[in-house]
């Protein structure tokens, strides 16, 4: 039997207490200090000889220094003798740096994995934006969805009036699993080119006028992509009555004040990257904390 | 300076072939014979010591044994010291296993990255279904396109009133590096669900009555998605005249045979697969032979 | 304590399942699927997390194929967080691909050890043409032999008036373990050039006139071995009785058939790999099951 | 023969540009861009197949940022088939943390030389706090000392009547190296503590009263270790004229404000770390950028 | 629950034979054969397959053939099967070759540890003279000290005039160390050159007059440094009764000898190298065999 | 164009001048010191920066030295920047040790291989004891042979009435070997055991009476093989007048007295191994420098 350790990153704290308060195991005791030179300390203050070890650290921004804190900590443990370390990542920084489109580039996800796989034993990840990331781990990489989650938690807000809508073609796949299990039709926008104009049209598939549109995405970066959906939707005559779903809420800068002033009626993310502090209306954040607590336990079941 | 050897397994040597006349370099001799106990038997008659080695071999079915023979080779060339071996595979079998869908699954694509990093220094790729599949070699991977080839190769076959059709939505990406070069309209067919019921109906994007289409996506195999899309399209009012173009034109079992009833005018595909034998009408084969040519050359070009 | 789990490939699911009859466990559920395209789908229908998995896999012809279904098992296993993966290969190909005879050959055998080694922890074979192949390998190398069971299975069938034959010089320390359990005096075949001519003859060591001979060797193949080893026997006036023992019946294509037509009373080989079908006279199999079952429970012992 | 090609990161581009500038090599264009969301976007604006790579970034603050950019830069290099790549890292963060003190720490000196292991062939490093460093990286590690370059720029401004201090008993080795090419005698402080009692007093060794001290040391970071001996050599009967010498001037945070408030005429620091922006008196810093050049073009020699 | 095996080298069989007895755990039975061709024959008697197996062997003179034992009795393990195999290496050969002091030397230190690091996985070592040696290792690395022990050992023997030496700059930690413990002051010898003069002197700092010194430092080899020091403080007048006390006594040669016809009252060492045959005064061993018999059990612990 | 440069160890310093004389490239100036703590002290004189570097270095006893030897010399060219670093081992101790007997063995032969490949790319080996030891490397191996110069070497001793004669059953293929360049016939002698009898007889296949043996084998060590052979064969009629022809001289402890004093006209060996000082008659030795010297050159070839 081998004793399971739960620690934390600075990357998301409260998610690890969160994680821990469901499985009845509190986060251990160490030290994250920043030194004034700007290097992290790390110390573990339990004995790790022999444990089955879950980090939890997205890799939320700034990546570089929450990556260092994720790997010092492994290194900590890999030298007091864990028996096996698993990073629980459920927002994984870069993860759309995964392909060169010119050839001066790196493939930036697959340097992360290869910088991981130097201290881990194995990863768990979410709603990763190409699921084929999983393959450039050859560590066991467990790969969750929060779209049943999520798709629970907005089922209450819907009106009976709505329709899911794919901002761009990537999120198309994305939406069909949120309509399977909310029984919504789909409705998705592109970018088209029409013959001998070397213009772009934005266009919506799908009937959306007089609808209550719920978009769907894997993240909320600047919420760039949003407003661009949203202006495109009023166009076409649908409420303005816009629902947001999407797993990682990074709202970068002052992204969640810009959405706010938009007739957006709910904007609804994971904790997977730490809401920003006294987030108020239109944000709601639904805890992936049961879902990675359960994870974490099956994980560690064959080890009991 | 390194000596540049050019390699044939037995996948495709009249691609090699090609190759070699191309750069003016014949594919070196070589024993690739089957014992009767169905192990490979390879030899090279080449010293390839200190050499620049590529060795062409799409790993087209049967994969199993075409990767054995591509890996022998490579075997072989490591031992006698070569200086660095390319693998040029413009077909890789499995590229489509690029993730779990259920968590009994490999991921097959990134195995086979690593049994041939074993043995090869870099490869050279073509129009992967997934560019992310890079992302599972630590090897440099040289991606390419056989969009330009290809889109220059039908031109002289378009009549004016076409279309550029993706027969699903993995093909939408492809259909548009198509439209840039012919400028032509682009569109797609997709499934789509109606709210309430379970039913799925293909749909299909844009203005196809009266149009001729020209399908494109990465690879034919069974010729099942051609099958599909002309009959959408056909039921919309297009007209009976249908281009196909693909990369990799894998054709198997009586697939030609099947896609020559149709109303069916061309189907352009390069030789990365070697084509049926005493193929005709309505197959066209558009060679790769000096797209590979030319890059041989350019990887090359800092070892002379 | 680790769950066993015992898997089959599909080169020999007979074996795998009488293995899993003797141990009480049954092979667990898999998808083993040839795509239209000839690539292989594989999917596990059993949690292997944190399992002591043992697939069942000889590489029998097409070795490439079966290669690819355990290494695609594997990696289903590794990625689903198997404990460790443990390959029953009781017949190895290209296991006589063990050096180089000329410069431009590969190791073969060695090419094969580096690739399963990407995915497997540990490999159990049997009766290895070269032992020293075990060195290929830096994983754990179970090595087990087929002599006293086949020997035990002859026994019954000699007469009193037998010998036992090495046709040629490396089967002589095989032949000489067969004479250690049945007290039969040992000859052997070999090849002699006289000085002065570049002919070759074969000659035997060892009194043959009027003994029936028991020829042993480790596996046969095409048959072409047992025949000329029969010729030379009958021209020294051994009785027209002879007895074939060999680990690895592989017996392609129509050996069976061509050494029916021979006087030979019994041929005895493993179920390693499997019998043609409807395979009968003189062909008798003495089945492993119980060896490796017995070796299975070993090895999983100390995680039990 | 190899081209070589100079890169920088943006750790130090001035640093880049002087040895560009010395070895009449211009650094070649790339992007190094920050996202909205914080992840960096690398690409090379060269062709740097077969190519032998030198790129220029000490691993400064924010030590994970400049370890991204250097890594991503490393990746587009070997994604792009870079012959060889070599790291030019004249800082090294986290050279400090290169043992357990306690148990539940890491050695995050030989995680960072784990993670640049996975794309860099080669580094070069400049005065490491400990020289077995060097043993933590398994790829060659050019190790050059600023000592000769800073004892030449600081001899003019002796003045008959300096002495060399260590202000620890880690730097006494280093100013010995100092004083074997300045000719000074060399006094150190340490900590000691008497018998008996918890008290821990500093002490010189050597005699500084009358004498103007040059302290020298590897690094200075927040300027508390100079302050210590200052305040020490002063009470001592030392001249209120200080100098100090060391090869990182980190200056974290206002240390040069806090430093230019004491007596002290001179801080000589070179530019492996870029000294804080509009820096005037009593700062002074002597280019790294010859040594780095000559150091290159020694590395690039036989490949030319 | 693995098993734990205690296996012994040949570099110190008394120890392992005492770590036993404390541990009521008998070294299991293996041959350790010099062939007459000196190529050693290794092999072990117990069945270690799953087992927690624990080789006890420093690397002392000579350290190849210690190294080779080592080795191979870890390759038996792992080809048996063993679970985790840790080297009791309480005397590491090679520690001071830690760094490169001209660039055509190896790091010696970190070529053991590659070396180890291909069939160990875990080392404990004992009073490293560099403690950054650990980052050589990417295995765990336990690494003891054996100052408590040797503290007390030696306090009944101290008068009440006691004083601390460090020989050397590099053992002021160390006896720091020692001061912690026994609270008694340290003075340590350094060498010195004066300006202008290119002699070095010895110079004690402390007060050493009328006080029996104890002379600590990580091992005593040839007893050159001894020596010296004693010289030094007897023309400093401390009183001819000297104390000797360092972990690894490897008095090699007639270093004992030597020693004893000096004014040493005593020599303290550990057993991490074997004591000369029939040693008597001045030298005196302390046992380390319960300190590693208790790590031993608490690396062991979480697998039982 | 890369620099070669010619490395000698101590195993064998004549043989590696012996090589530089033929290839006019004197072996570049190293320290090789012994400490008096038993550990070599290694130190390049040559920069080895971008260079083709050969170590000559036959592992000949003890083994454990002189692999430390070499893996020293290797490091050191590998921090130095070398650019291929290469083993000239044509003597391979422990190459008979290459598969486990018994279970609790090693394969000391992998082992070596292993602890090898962590510094060198690429070793030449002579005349190995099993060729598929080859097998145990993934670096190139050159496996040469020394029968050729053997043959030439012994002819003219020839006496028209000789007989080769391999003393056991692994030494057949080495001896016809040899009868295809002199063609001589081939005898051998192997042990027999009889049916219902536990004991062995050895016995003499051909016709060996009133011949001249010339008895081969790959080594001779101690000289019992020889010792028995030449019994057996006098038993049975042979002349009193043996040759004998090994690649290995390694005649451990007195073996070369003991076979003087026998009827032995001829020992031929090669100087893999360093003769005995002042060795005389009847061993003769044949330098293996050409073939080395020509080999070295046919590597760096492509590298000039």
């Amino acid at each position: 039997m081998k004793k399971l350790v739960l620690l934390s990153g600075g990357a998301n704290e409260a998610l690890a207490w969160r994680i821990g308060s469901v499985m009845g195991v509190e986060p251990s005791e160490r030290t994250l200090e920043d030194f004034p030179d700007h290097e992290l300390h790390v110390e573990l203050h339990v004995d790790v000889g022999g444990c089955d070890v879950y980090i939890v650290q997205p890799t939320t921004p700034p990546v570089g220094s929450h990556l260092m804190e994720l790997m010092l900590l492994a290194d900590g443990c890999t030298r007091a003798g864990a028996a096996r370390i698993t990073g629980i990542i459920p927002y994984f920084g870069y993860a759309r740096q995964d392909r060169r489109v010119r050839s001066g580039e790196p493939v930036a996800a697959r340097l992360l994995a290869d910088m991981m796989s130097t201290r881990l034993n194995q990863v768990v990840m979410l709603d990763l934006h190409n699921p084929a990331v999983e393959g450039f781990f050859s560590i066991p990489v467990e790969h969750l969805s929060g779209v049943p989650l999520l798709a629970e938690a907005i089922r209450p807000a819907l009106t009976g009036n709505n329709l899911l809508v794919a901002p761009d073609l990537g999120a198309v796949k994305l939406a069909h699993r949120y309509a399977d299990v909310l029984d919504l039709p789909v409705a998705y926008i592109h970018k088209e080119r029409l013959s001998g104009v070397k213009v772009t049209t934005r266009r919506v598939i799908g009937q959306v006028k007089g609808k209550a549109p719920v978009v769907v995405d894997d993240m909320v970066s600047t919420g760039g992509t949003i407003r661009s959906a949203l202006e495109t939707l009023l166009d076409l005559g649908c409420l303005p009555d816009l629902t947001v779903v999407a797993t990682h809420g990074l709202l970068v800068g002052d992204a969640l004040a810009h959405l706010a002033s938009m007739p957006i009626r709910k904007i609804l993310v994971t904790d997977s990257v730490p809401p920003p502090p006294g987030h108020k209306q239109p944000l709601h954040v639904a805890s992936i904390a049961a879902l990675l607590a359960e994870t974490i336990k099956r994980l560690h079941e064959p080890y009991r």
